[in-house]
């Protein structure tokens, strides 16, 4: 009884600090792009919240975490209408687990599912219709997250496998799935009026470097709970690893992608700083718990590495990614998860082979499945705002206000 | 012994959120006015959390948690002058409670008092002068909020009630106590200057949002603390039911709130999504632990839509509430209130005229009180800055400061 | 085992909380100065919470908290490269401490570690190179301040003496470690131009205001984890006290403040608000544990009066300290060493007369140490922008980016 109050504290608190990663992605969006499409990113944000928790409690969560009766392959798990807390003697059954209650596993299991869909509001920035991207993000996180993350950590196929796929706390099951979103979204849409032209890329300086930066802090703060929290209770020795492991990847990965790109552009660039900050934390997400201190700063710094030049081959691409979504999230979420082949206590041929099927597995089905929702809404109700709209903003045409009316601003 | 330190843990962890709820309540109100008098607010908001803590010290501790000795009525507690922790054999007696210390007791419903005064702070903003505002926190965080504090989680009579009043996290004792002394102050004040022209009303916008819709995810992070904490241990099965219902009741007030004005003004309006999220969070505060997630999403949704019909009934009767804390805090806060003789596992009807009772009494005293000290203010010093400098801002003139010295704003 | 979990628990709660400070310092920072120096600053603020973490891990932890094996009077640690882990049966060793295991201990200190480095920053602010600032943050945060802190935390000569020097959570060994680095670094760099024109002092208004307030609101939230977490375990009784009274002294030093300028000045300064909140935490800082509330509450207005004047008295020394740095950190750090041997459980003339010792040990070392460092940087590579870059701004010199591209800028 003890041991489940101070686990499920841990995890009570764990929960709060993923909720608040959400104003950490918000700000890092809104820092990174234009004045006058702020409000619109805030409106997305405040709904991917609200309507992700919603969905998770009236679908999502028992999709999730299924009994697999309706299906034991471990593919799609059950379709059950709402939350129910499993009762002894009337009162809640405590006995649920030893790490926390029914309640908080729901709350900091929603708090995780509307994460995917804010990496892809990062992604299509600036020039998408907001009523497509809210049917998205429904269909995203109501369903395709949850059936996504039931295949390991719901025990479904990728759990079951002779050297099960391992994902401690999302490289692939969050961040990867967002960011194979991110990318479809990408390439559908189209690249941000001025962002190529004459085949040369023009940059799009972020219009609140400071709100920014506040972001990247407030996340890397909230992965003390992503991580920390995936622990599933408070064990004290794996939950103080975890969080060791976490910022000296996060650290590593900055300093690295800094060094990295001072040495190739000649430029102390901040925001790719910030960057590497992020690609460390998606990295070592994947195996935060079975790595040793040094372990972690070897995945963080690789991550940093790869972070300036995925960016880089992004815009070479013609890719237009205005916050580094698919750079941070998928490129860093599939090293990381490699990684736990590589590096720690699971290292080892036959799991980098489950590694590898856990991410082909999860690319199949994200590319699939977010290429036809997103496919869809294009041939239907289109999915880019008009040219003179995205020429003025989203903000005055979607949502009839200003985030700084009393500013003055330059028009760009 | 370990009991006691886990509850305190947790407590402790409230009290910081509750504490951080401040910055919350500063940013939407910054967020939602002009440039020009961003520094007022901020003193104003600095001046009720440390003023409000030393007076809660000083005098509102005992007054708020009486002995009762004075007057077994329960009408007025304790007068007595500081803090004294109990002590036994010279060590601080740590069988005071078996949630929390004396001190942290101290500590989280300190922070607690000062809420009150902040929600008039948002009412009254860019027209009344900064002094007689500091007089007025200081009697109502001082005296009012205490007493009317003490009928209920002191013991006093709306305790005592055969079917006692309930009122878990304070919807009344809380956010109605301030919202009934913004009714006030709103009246006796009048309209700023150009909201209501030739009888149409002009919105007058806020300027900077990103720092508004902060200021709600700090909000919401800090009811964690809030609401977490008002169950007084770590209780597992009761903290994790609240923080869900909590959750849940603020995303429905959101959405709800959002589709409503949607349907309405034909306008994505990212203000009332922000306030719809606040309402519910107000409304479920009185009974977010006897109701189930379901009743949650009711409540929440009802707040949602009371808050869009309250704004315009505010507007439509003249009054000039630019963070629409009456909305907010006394409309959510009443109908959260009966909520609990409606929903969850008090419903009945003896609950809800207990609830309706109680309701009664806050309105009562909490109008006559700030009617009387405010009153009092206006026909001595005066309560309401000059137009001059209404029209410049109250920055220059009460301070002379700028908020943003750096950036060229608009005058207006 | 249960009591171990609840203490690691709020250790590492405390952890998180310490990180986030490092948000609170670089808004801090960038809300006292000029826009065109806030990328600089957010850099600066990026490079020591990153680099400090892994330079603690190479070196620093292991000189902090040393063996002594080499070095039995106390003075200089081990220098062991890496940290690593006590094992039994090779795993994680438990008991290690019952308040923490050793990843939560290096950890926490780490988080430690960066801030003296951040203290430094505020007080260079906006015409320091950026190259010799990241190589004295390496030297000063890898070697002097892990040296420093050892003999105290670290069981050294200080903690030797017959009366040990007494500093629970760091006014000398983190603040006046940086304050006196601070005051080298002011002396050798000179004032920025502007500041004194014709022997008269020019105030240069900081350029976000509300940044500047969120910054002192988060740094008193992380302040709940630096001296919270300062107990070392989850003592009921002890880290409430803690709580209350680090609060008490924020909220008395900045009532104390705002009145003693409102007195002298006329005028209803946040700034000086701000600062007395600062200074009362950093006065209660080194006796945060054995303080009464009334105690506490004397310690920060006494605190609270001294920022006033110290402040004053640096600009009249022609010292130009852009963000209070040297007031806030150092004087009010040596004035809340010298109460603990005035108020509170330890006062004592001895005890008083170990503080000075104290007080003075750091003095010299730190004195000796930075002006080393800061004084061949400026004989070698020199540790001043060039005017040009100084009058335009060190975001486009060094980075090659703008804070704010969008918004329409004063230039000054």
């Amino acid at each position: 009884m003890e041991l489940l109050t101070i686990n499920n504290v841990w995890m009570m608190i764990c929960t709060a600090l993923v909720f608040f990663m959400h104003l950490g992605f918000a700000f890092l969006e809104i820092g990174l792009t234009r004045q006058k499409n702020t409000i619109n990113i805030l409106f997305k944000n405040i709904f991917i919240i609200t309507v992700g928790l919603l969905l998770y409690a009236l679908v999502g969560f028992n999709l999730m975490y299924p009994t697999w009766a309706a299906n034991s392959s471990g593919y799609l798990g059950d379709f059950i209408f709402g939350i129910s807390a499993p009762l002894k003697d009337g009162v809640l059954d405590l006995t649920y687990n030893e790490g926390y209650t029914y309640w908080t596993d729901f709350l900091f299991q929603g708090m995780f599912a509307a994460t995917a869909a804010t990496i892809v509001s990062g992604a299509v920035a600036e020039r998408m219709k907001i009523l497509p991207f809210m049917i998205f993000t429904i269909l995203y996180v109501g369903f395709v997250y949850p059936i996504a993350g039931s295949w390991k950590w719901g025990g479904g196929f990728l759990d079951q496998l002779d050297t099960p796929f391992y994902d401690f706390a999302g490289s692939t099951l969050v961040h990867s799935v967002g960011g194979w979103a991110a990318l479809v979204a990408v390439c559908l849409l189209g690249a941000r009026i001025g962002k190529f032209k004459n085949g040369k890329i023009q940059a799009i300086p972020g219009h609140n470097i400071p709100i920014a930066t506040a972001g990247v802090l407030i996340l890397w703060l909230g992965w003390f709970g992503f991580n920390g929290g995936s622990v599933l209770s408070a064990d004290p020795g794996l939950t103080s690893l975890t969080l060791v492991t976490t910022c000296l990847a996060a650290a590593a990965g900055g300093v690295i992608s800094a060094i990295t790109s001072t040495i190739l552009f000649k430029n102390l660039d901040l925001t790719m700083f910030l960057n590497g900050i992020l690609g460390g934390l998606v990295a070592i997400t994947a195996g935060a718990d079975v790595m040793s201190p040094m372990d972690a700063i070897y995945i963080g710094a690789i991550a940093g590495v790869f972070i300036v030049f995925a960016v880089s081959l992004i815009d070479k691409l013609k890719l237009d990614d205005p916050v580094g979504a698919i750079a941070v999230h998928l490129i860093c979420g599939i090293w990381g998860t490699l990684a736990v082949g590589i590096f720690g206590d699971l290292a080892s041929g036959s799991q980098f082979v489950s590694q590898l099927i856990g991410i082909g597995s999860y690319a199949v089905f994200c590319l699939l499945t977010s290429f036809i929702i997103i496919f869809t809404l294009k041939k239907t109700m289109g999915i880019r705002v008009d040219e003179k709209e995205e020429l003025e903003g989203l903000d005055t045409h979607e949502h009839g206000m200003d985030a700084y009316p009393d500013f003055r601003l330059n028009e760009h």
